[in-house]
């Protein structure tokens, strides 16, 4: 089997200053075509170690994928790195990807600087896929099968994220070029509502008949839920590899019913659009301790405006009261966090943006903020439709940011299984 | 100098299905107490080749801290591999652990099943740090010397990041009680509003004339700007590594002035939010093409209902008008995307929650909805204080998602710059 190692180069990732978002999105494309990643690596940037690596994972694999170390500052060495391992005895200047610089700059109203240009002055034996999104282009080396023992690619691609993701397409046809590649099949299957033990204790007989071909890893989120994931990667039965999972499929599904949201990775987000859109429906949001969450989860999706109308995030009380319309009386009575709250918050923003659906939070993210009967990691949800208002409890304990997390995806939970017809 | 590896088990991470946070998180704790991560690494779960990368870096290194393949469920192989490496012949429970196990699960309301019980027991010949937040302990083998020719410490950490986060502060310390360590100083400049070339153009004399002991690294993030990191590695001269950082930004500052948001690695929402509370401000927030991101990030500051009031995300136009009350005029004569617009969305949302100040966004995220007026990437963003309104026009060029987030990035540095008394 073709197999690749992705490489990321930067004092920035392992001094843990950003975090490599790169390698897994490298990684989704090369399973795609049938690459099996065998390893992630990350070094920093000293010539002699990034090089030391790179050599050592051409020797165990068929391809390397090099990101990062080719921005316009100083503090890159990635090339000189490809300079010597290609044995170049120089360097020329790739006139396509200069034009491209030239374009990118000036529709910014820039000039172009000399610190610009070098960056598509490529060493003389690399390959160039031009980088149409941004000034440093891809370089790739192809070694003589000698060298490594067996078939050998470099891809160095640059590593701001966005730029990444767009030179991809053409490496990917790059490498199907070169490899004759059988893919390997994934599919995964979203929970929500259910956590991994128990879910796991839920369809333990299940798992057990598998056939041994399919493999299953479970992937616990606090936006996205448990996802399911079911790989074939070797098949020489009769049955296509999407049909022996597709079988596997029937029997989960009877086990596990509504607390399946999708499968084929899809989000709740990307769920609740459609679920509106095959409806009709739109919907609003009133956002307490999800601060906005639930709104920019909504509308990361493209196209979300067909549906998505807007949100009061009602973070002071005045907000609720003066916008929401959330009686004074409620809040005296029953405090922020409770049913009777969120189930005005999510009527008040119903009738105010006029949508047909609404959820509506109120919990407590903490850290500080609890009490004895509204402790960290309580939040009310509130769904509401013209016929009729449900709200629900949950209980977590995590940190801060966790918790907003945990709240926002099961209201996007709740308000999934309300459209669908059935609160939990 | 005290080395570590940081690896990351799982083919979840592998085929890209997740992301691995865990090894910036401990990257930056092992950089403050002065261990430089000389490599991370990513390993499906194969035994052999999570045993073989394992000794590979114990070989290398003095610390490997491995996360992930602890979890409950049958997906997991870490701990055999553990067994193996320490020379284990049997397994024993830990009771502390079970413990912890018992009264997590209880608090959850759910029965400790075979599942549960399992993860307490531990190889003989590991040391087990108990794991407050989750069911997986973390487990540690310390080698003799003779066995890898250095120092050698492994450690194995569950790999939820909400785990691995709570059991570091243990970890740090008993690395501490291990190695004499002197530690490495990071100093990070935040940057908005100057892309990273032009600042690189900006401040290359400076640069240049840094220290020879001084590294510095450029990070450009959407949301956040352009980070510069400064490093002191190794320091014997007679100044301390933070005297010698300081000299350098005094420099600096005179070059970026008002271009640098902070000193010591804050967000711009935290920087926001302290510039409010220092004046005993409040502040709302409109928004449409970044529909409740701005929200969501300032409430992700503990505290921020100190001097957040909440929010109006208008995406629809209904609610523009309606809620915020833009006129009807402005939206048929000058467009949702324009001046107009986002400065009436500032007042209505500042008159509305009663504010001090407000920022309102109004733009193109795409992929569809540009005109030749109002291409994909522009944006409009409006602040407002009862004294004066002022609008800015930025253009970006990208996909949805990142284009979101320089809306949003402008939009937080747009206010910060209006509170601090000078809009750009």
């Amino acid at each position: 089997m073709t197999t690749a190692s992705i490489c990321t180069i930067g004092d920035e990732i392992l001094i843990g200053q950003i975090v490599d978002t790169n390698s897994s999105v490298i990684s989704q494309e090369l399973g795609r075509i049938g690459v099996r990643v065998r390893e992630m690596i990350s070094v920093g940037d000293i010539k002699d170690e990034i090089a030391q690596t790179i050599e050592n994972e051409l020797k165990k694999n068929n391809i390397v994928i090099v990101t990062g170390g080719l921005g316009p500052t100083k503090d890159d060495v990635t090339k000189s790195v490809l300079y010597d391992l290609s044995g170049s005895s120089g360097y020329v200047m790739n006139e396509e990807q200069l034009d491209i610089i030239h374009q990118i700059l000036s529709s910014r109203g820039l000039d172009v600087m000399e610190i610009n240009r070098r960056q598509a002055s490529v060493p003389e034996n690399c390959r160039v896929i031009p980088n149409r999104l941004g000034t440093a282009p891809v370089m790739s080396v192809r070694f003589p099968r000698e060298k490594f023992g067996h078939e050998a690619v470099l891809y160095s691609m640059p590593g701001v994220p966005f730029e990444t993701k767009g030179a991809l397409p053409d490496v990917m046809s790059d490498i199907m070029d070169i490899f004759a590649l059988s893919a390997i099949t994934h599919r995964t299957v979203m929970t929500y509502g259910i956590a991994e033990s128990a879910l796991a204790e839920k369809i333990s007989e299940w798992e057990d008949a598998l056939p041994g071909n399919i493999r299953l890893a479970y992937l616990p989120d606090p936006l996205k839920g448990v996802a399911l994931r079911l790989s074939v990667y070797e098949n020489e039965g009769r049955k296509s590899a999407p049909e022996l999972i597709e079988e596997q499929l029937w029997t989960l599904r009877s086990v596990l019913k509504d607390d399946i949201y999708s499968e084929n990775g899809e989000t709740l987000q990307e769920v609740v659009g459609k679920l509106l859109r095959t409806k009709g429906k739109t919907v609003s949001t009133a956002e307490s301790c999800t601060g906005g969450l639930i709104a920019s989860l909504l509308t990361s999706v493209p196209g979300a405006s067909d549906y998505y109308l807007g949100s009061v995030v009602s973070y002071a009380v005045s907000v609720k009261e003066n916008v929401l319309g959330v009686p004074a009386e409620i809040i005296a009575k029953c405090g922020v966090v409770s049913s009777e709250c969120v189930a005005a918050m999510a009527e008040g923003v119903r009738k105010l943006t006029g949508s047909d659906y609404s959820v509506a939070t109120s919990g407590v993210a903490g850290p500080g903020g609890g009490s004895e009967s509204t402790p960290v990691g309580l939040v009310w949800v509130g769904v509401s439709s013209a016929a009729e208002t449900k709200t629900m409890k949950f209980n977590f304990r995590n940190d801060r940011l966790r918790n907003i997390e945990r709240f926002a995806g099961s209201a996007l939970d709740g308000l999934r299984r309300f459209i669908k017809g059935g609160v939990r």
